[in-house]
């Protein structure tokens, strides 16, 4: 594993970096949803459009962790990440289907040292994915980095709004 | 497709159901994390001891996947499930491991019906994971459900608390 080249230094509230392109692909997406989400409106074109969904769709969780790869390809495989303990909104706020070709995007909507461990850095940063102008995933929760200088002064809670 | 046995008249706010037990497989677990969340400590043993997460350790959004395998087995697969718009808490509070054995339940915390769609019962239910005493994944989330009685009086939010 290289050096990484992304700290938290570099991840400061209000920045916002676009993450690439995730085409859902059918069969892929068929069977993440047969092992972890067999839900009739997501195995079979029938049950999907007689669904509220209006057709065969993604597994909310599938939709997520495609946003997850392109996260990790644009920022963390570059990164000194330590993980996330969670976050405070998971939205599908509308279905995804076959074919789709789903923008990924991130903001950094806030960033503070950790108080109990001052070489961490925790940054809160909100995840969407959108087809043309259709939000379709949008997740909020804190990611964890190493600090470029673990003995510089530390970074209060801060906020763009 | 049966007809659903599950409506929303049948899960009332403070009621907790047990949804079976999953199992850490490492090598489907090794292969989510390389397509989906490929860091280092997700795919290799060493880099995960020399991490803050102590080891090799699943992807939360593998981790959430096995949660949502055991609440389809053990309520959607016979339910009038209509999907989720998403939710305000998704937490991997410790890692999963390999071989993990972890117990999965769901607490209705909410019951109400739809304002806009008086035909849809939506309940707010905390999904978690649980590895003998540690708690390895909780999600708070909205689930949509068909009415047993469509034409019924509606139900206002409610709350346990």
């Amino acid at each position: 594993m290289s050096a990484p080249e992304i700290y938290f230094e570099d991840l400061p509230a209000g920045r916002t970096i676009e993450l690439g392109t995730a085409v859902v692909d059918r069969d892929e997406m068929l069977a993440f949803n047969r092992r972890f989400d067999p839900q009739p409106f997501h195995l079979d074109e029938e049950a999907g459009r007689a669904s509220m969904l209006g057709g065969l769709c993604a597994s909310g969780w599938f939709t997520a962790s495609l946003w997850m790869r392109c996260y990790v390809d644009g920022v963390l495989s570059r990164a000194a990440s330590l993980g996330s303990p969670g976050g405070d909104e998971i939205a599908w706020p509308a279905p995804v289907y076959p074919g789709d070709r789903l923008d990924a995007a991130m903001e950094i909507v806030a960033a503070r040292t950790s108080r109990s461990r001052p070489e961490v850095g925790l940054i809160t940063l909100t995840g969407t994915l959108t087809r043309e102008d259709t939000a379709v995933f949008r997740a909020r929760f804190t990611g964890m980095f190493g600090r470029r200088r673990p003995d510089g002064p530390g970074v209060a809670a801060s906020d763009p709004a």
